[in-house]
């Protein structure tokens, strides 16, 4: 049997930190406008090979490299962002570039205004490549429906990226991008990451401006950052939080390094979620864990195992919430043009419109008990591990699975570890940790308190180092 | 034709306002004792022929009593309801005291401890005298359905008082109270105040704790002062919005008057609601408008029309948020004991139920969009007026009308002018105004700004007095 085509490690962002390219930058071994040539090259010869660009953005991305080593010339610096290329999931509004949701419904759909993090990204001085692919509306966990087609898989291009933020993801896996943004409402940032091996964060909600995304669950939606390594993610996401200033420019707005970046995890107590679906996972994924869970451990940590049975209850509960807000959303659409809609996400759209309005508003109240009572857990808990995906990426179109660990529904399946975070509002993300003798990438979801991005992002930089030295 | 019995005015607080109690009280020349007595015996001999009364806790109020006149010589002054009595509706709970919803589901039910908001009750000195006629779960608008059988409307007892706060309304109309308590989702406040010709103020939401009370419908239910005047209704919800200070006693916590009273309204702008609902108005509530009005004007208020279409909106947007709401308190109960439901409040329910997920999500939106668009259209105005509901009390059971102004559902009409208010959760009032050849009261509605009930309050009371001295 032939080994499937990998894409992995295709372009010239592979191996290089942020850090790297900002310190290149202000060195002057290289422009800006000569990083965005090699992403620009790059997304044109790989990127159809793996779909994960909608559009390119070749004039806008040049104007903003000159921009930027304009300014970086003349000592006006704006962090570790400034000139660095970055791409956009395809669901959030670029001021004069298509943006169009995946979806036959916004076809050639030009914004008039950037959303709220674009500009901070643009103030940051990142260069916007181009829009990268989006699940239809953002409303699947595979990635291969979308008007433009199925994203590949860049480990593996019979398989699926996972989705929503499937382009973002394998943009950043094939090297094509140093960094980019995805949105999360039950997974889609970490998902596609796991999937694509790299790193992807779920924030909590209300930290990132959700002005100029197009919404899926007005309750459950996120913004999150995507990048090839932690540090990388946690630069990326400084900048999405950090206000836009328009007064002026002064620099640097960001600090070029993750500060105090931690290699070791003293003290660190860390809760391994028990639960009746953390046992439905397969046989690469928990190796992963294991691995992970040693590599705290060697790094300091102090490991416990927590049940948290609550979890079991999430999905039903992210469900209801979910499919009464995306129907609320996409309702007029339904009935003007359903044509327009995939299938698929009609068939979905269609089922999610059947959820009662009692069913909601109950949903709603047992969301705040769950989250009350899985926050009492971890009174002294700093975070929590598990599994990000239970199976590996499946093939493009797979909707059904062989009942491995009860599992039937690979929507299901992708779903089933990422919602009960996006449910409870806490902070997670996928670190990808390599397993001998897999065929696809594995990785881990690390879960933090409500508003401890910093501590999430720390405990996954010295987990990380610790999975790279061994 | 023989006139209708009616028992308005029977009782001993007709015509007395707790500030004369108040003054009487601490000049020796009545006691809190002699005050309970009189109203218990009231309720005794005038309650049952308007069935306003579900429990009278003679014992408790009788200690209570006690303990105020004991207080009051010895110089500790809650302030002016300090040895009061009052009523409570009877879903607020009552420590000790039962508490039946008007239902066979909580036939016996005694809570262990009392609603928050009758701590600040009891804090203020004020002597429960007993649990008022609330419609099964407060629940409907008529107050003629409750497992004790219908309230009767003390101007004419072949009529209903209006609910659901019915048995409040009637024991004040009838002076068997000189204060009462009540709470609205959809005008359960303001309904019977103006069926029955009383005081009744819907505040904003979030300014009297919630904890305690049988809910209803959690976005639109408030806890609302009942009285026979404005400004024992504005003594009355100032001991309710006071923290129950448990540090200690020291007196007098509230001043006994309203400070400042105002006789006149000199700039105050008010705004005449004109939308499709306003032109659906009988003779005599028409009339009622107008002398309002006309008072307004002459106590130095200008007056100018408003249109308002949005009000219009409001009615479908508020029964989707409260079906919803409602079913999911009670699908539990609807599923294990329907027959212990009244038959029209079990159809009710099972109407609630059919509100979509989808539609209850828009309508939450919609209300945003309504208050703020109603919001900016008050930016220049201090207050609306318009009426508190479109018809004349109804017959005990009628559900129909005969097409008069388009009504042809009693609840649907009664409900009509207050469920705007409460969507858009803005404070409204029922003051009482005499119209010379209406059988039965009549009343207008002035609606405030967010959280500027004071505000209402004097507006009110500047208009109560201009209507009195004509």
């Amino acid at each position: 049997m032939k080994k499937a085509a990998s894409l992995r490690d295709a372009g010239p962002f592979q191996s290089v930190s942020v850090t790297d390219l900002a310190d290149n930058l202000r060195q002057g071994k290289v422009t800006s406008g000569e990083l965005t040539e090699r992403a620009l090259n790059a997304a044109r010869e790989f990127g159809p090979r793996i779909n994960c660009f909608v559009t390119l953005d070749e004039k806008g991305a040049r104007r903003a490299a000159e921009q930027a080593d304009a300014e970086l010339s003349s000592g006006c610096d704006r962090g570790p962002l400034h000139g660095v290329p970055v791409g956009v999931k395809d669901i959030i509004s670029t001021a004069g570039l298509m943006t169009g949701m995946g979806s036959k419904h916004f076809a050639g759909h030009v914004p008039n205004t950037d959303a709220a993090v674009v500009t901070s990204l643009r103030s940051a001085g990142a260069v916007i490549i181009g829009k990268t692919h989006a699940h239809e509306f953002a409303y699947g966990p595979t990635g291969d429906i979308a008007v433009t087609g199925p994203a590949l898989n860049p480990n593996d291009i019979s398989r699926v990226t996972g989705g929503s933020s499937s382009g973002s993801a394998a943009a950043v896996a094939a090297g094509l991008l140093p960094i980019a943004i995805g949105t999360d409402t039950a997974g889609s940032v970490r998902i596609p990451a796991s999937l694509c091996g790299v790193v992807g964060m779920r924030p909590t909600s209300g930290t990132v401006s959700p002005a100029g995304v197009f919404p899926l669950s007005r309750t459950l939606d996120v913004i999150g950052p995507m990048a090839g390594s932690v540090t990388d993610t946690a630069l990326l996401w400084r900048a999405m939080v950090s206000r836009p200033d328009h007064t002026g420019v002064t620099g640097p707005w960001l600090p070029l390094r993750v500060p105090n970046s931690p290699t070791q995890s003293p003290l660190l107590r860390v809760g391994e979620v028990k639960c009746a679906l953390t046992e439905r996972v397969s046989y690469h994924q928990i190796e992963a864990l294991q691995i992970a869970v040693s590599a705290l451990v060697d790094s300091g940590a102090v490991t416990v195992e927590v049940p948290i049975p609550e979890v079991d209850e999430c999905g039903r509960v992210h469900q209801a919430i979910q499919s009464a807000e995306a129907y609320a959303l996409h309702q007029d659409r339904v009935e003007s043009a359903p044509d327009l809609f995939d299938p698929e996400i009609l068939r979905q759209l269609r089922a999610a419109s059947e959820v009662s309005g009692w069913e909601y508003v109950l949903a709603m109240q047992t969301r705040d008990r769950l989250r009350e009572q899985v926050l009492a857990k971890l009174s002294s808990i700093d975070l929590l591990v598990m599994p990000t995906v239970p199976i590996e990426a499946p093939l493009i179109g797979q909707r059904e699975l062989q009942g491995e660990n009860g599992w039937t529904s690979t929507r299901e399946a992708l779903k089933s570890m990422t919602v009960p975070w996006s449910l409870l509002d806490l902070p997670a993300i996928n670190v990808p940790v390599v397993v001998n003798g897999a065929h696809m990438p594995c990785g881990v979801q690390l879960v933090g308190k409500p508003g401890c991005e910093r501590q999430l992002l720390a405990a996954a930089a010295a987990l990380e180092l610790r999975l790279e030295t061994g």
